[in-house]
């Protein structure tokens, strides 16, 4: 297949946003939203380091590869509008297979009405897909990594590591409960954007999605809002039949393990039942499960308080034994 | 060097565009612009398919894929104003190529004012980059493709096949006139941003960028405005020492030599004058190369006159014999 037959084959031939004024078909894209703030970003995929044949379908890898990325617009408390595809393609990319890709990205693209609004496809050895999104927030509404204060509660969204699960079955045949579920969480994650949009009744949350484990993105919030952040391991959300798992990657992949992208955050306690309605209202699991430090120090530290109350500090990547 | 210190390296302390609201630093970009309407591509590339450390120095691969990227903006008429670039970085990169990757971007966003506000860097086996850029055209004042009419001017911008005579002596050294003109020409083009710019005062142009060639351009041209179109091969713009060069190449590289990043499109006689006033306020070489055909047939076709006066169908890659 020639590109413009394929760029024909993957063209919308209707826009769902009103704001498009051309989609694809010229040298750019143009869009006018005059009332709203606009957010944008962009994530890369590779081959064998992000996402394997092995264990995803193309279409699982389209959509996976755009839902990370939808997680960023939500991250932000923004609304999905557009998305443009870049793709190196290999040899051994057949066509059917790369039109199941963009059929995984359409799929989760009409589930938040997005359109297709330009990309690129090149030659390559080595398959990668780079999607930058594009989406609408009320004007000042974004939402912020650097928001939170002292005293704030933190909350996450959602349960945690079941996307490392679901890859762990998926490299570790053998009898587990569930297996469906976790596999549709590893393969097809939901970012939440139905809850994130409502935030912007709030008058202030700290906001970041979980693409790299909770431990990082609390990290993140911390230094950014210089503050200090206590996590209580044993109020972190986790799936009914999560403890079937060994209890050493339990506890790994809720802390580290990367892509289940739900929300964490944190919230005046003034405006914590607010945030409940809110989830309730957008079907959303929510859970309290730390706090912002009282005082405010010049140490921006996140704790993690384990099952036995030992608080350590708590890094990126693990924890490090203060004293 | 690690991902933090990498994008603390390269992340821009201030911001040019006074839009911004949120640049790198969060889970994704804000800006706010209600006056105007948004324009965005992305293009990707692939080192040894579209670029080569053998040709080109780190710096020029980042200032020719921005300038790659800028041009789309002009040919929509549209003024730069942010970039995004997702990196993928094999082994066989050092650290101070991939500052000066960058540093060849900011150089020539610099000069337009343009804020990087995003981007990615992942880890891969082929180096590729992609970039996202986002412009800001006045209400209603894009330019397409599509607006060609029957008895407008064809014109073009500077000259043809520069660049890939650049791309020739770099890989057949040799004793060649205005060497470092052709170089810079195919390792640092400058896309005609200003002149783009000054277009919305027309009524109706057409406008594409000349990244595959003026055959390809002007058939794009053609099918999307439903018209016939007429070039003048001896009137397309060439550079005085062009004749150096090979007689097949200098066609080759003139009508279907891509990367010269300049401006094609079509204005009517109406206009044509003040087209000119516009190039020489913004110092633009602009030539009258062809036409758009009188009559409206059903039939979409470009043709180009040879020196011998004889017209052929022009087709993207090459003439098709009539009849």
């Amino acid at each position: 297949m020639d590109e413009f037959s394929f760029i024909n084959s993957i063209k919308q031939q209707t826009y769902k946003q009103s704001s498009v004024i051309k989609g694809v078909g010229d040298d750019a894209a143009v869009f006018r939203n005059t009332s709203q703030d606009t957010v944008t970003a962009v994530d890369t995929f590779v081959e064998e380091v992000h996402f394997s044949r092995g264990t995803m379908d193309p279409f699982h890898i389209g959509y996976r590869s755009l839902a990370a990325n939808i997680s960023d617009l939500a991250a932000m408390g923004s609304t999905p509008a557009f998305y443009l595809v870049s793709v190196v393609i290999p040899n051994n990319w057949s066509d059917e297979e790369l039109i199941q890709l963009y059929k995984g990205m359409r799929h989760l693209a009409s589930v938040h009405e997005m359109d297709l609004i330009g990309g690129d496809t090149v030659s390559g050895k080595e398959m990668s897909i780079s999607i930058t999104v594009i989406g609408f927030v009320n004007k000042g509404k974004a939402r912020y990594r650097s928001s939170a204060k002292p005293d704030d509660i933190l909350f996450v969204t959602g349960t945690l590591g079941d996307s490392q699960a679901g890859f762990y079955i998926l490299n570790n045949p053998g009898s587990f409960r569930e297996k469906e579920y976790y596999y549709a969480k590893h393969r097809m994650p939901e970012p939440r954007v139905a809850f994130a949009k409502e935030l912007e009744s709030l008058s202030r949350v700290a906001l970041n999605d979980i693409s790299d484990g909770i431990a990082n993105e609390v990290n993140e919030i911390s230094e950014a809002s210089k503050v200090s952040i206590t996590i209580y391991e044993e109020k972190l959300p986790i799936s009914n039949s999560y403890n079937q798992f060994p209890p050493e990657l339990q506890r790994e992949w809720m802390l580290f393990g990367g892509e289940d992208f739900e929300l964490v955050g944190t919230v005046s306690r003034a405006e914590w039942e607010y945030l409940k309605a809110i989830a309730e209202k957008t079907h959303t699991p929510l859970k309290e499960v730390g706090y912002v430090d009282f005082s405010k120090s010049n140490e921006h530290n996140v704790f993690g308080v384990n099952h036995y109350n030992k608080k350590k500090l708590l890094e990126k990547k693990g924890y490090t034994h203060m004293e």
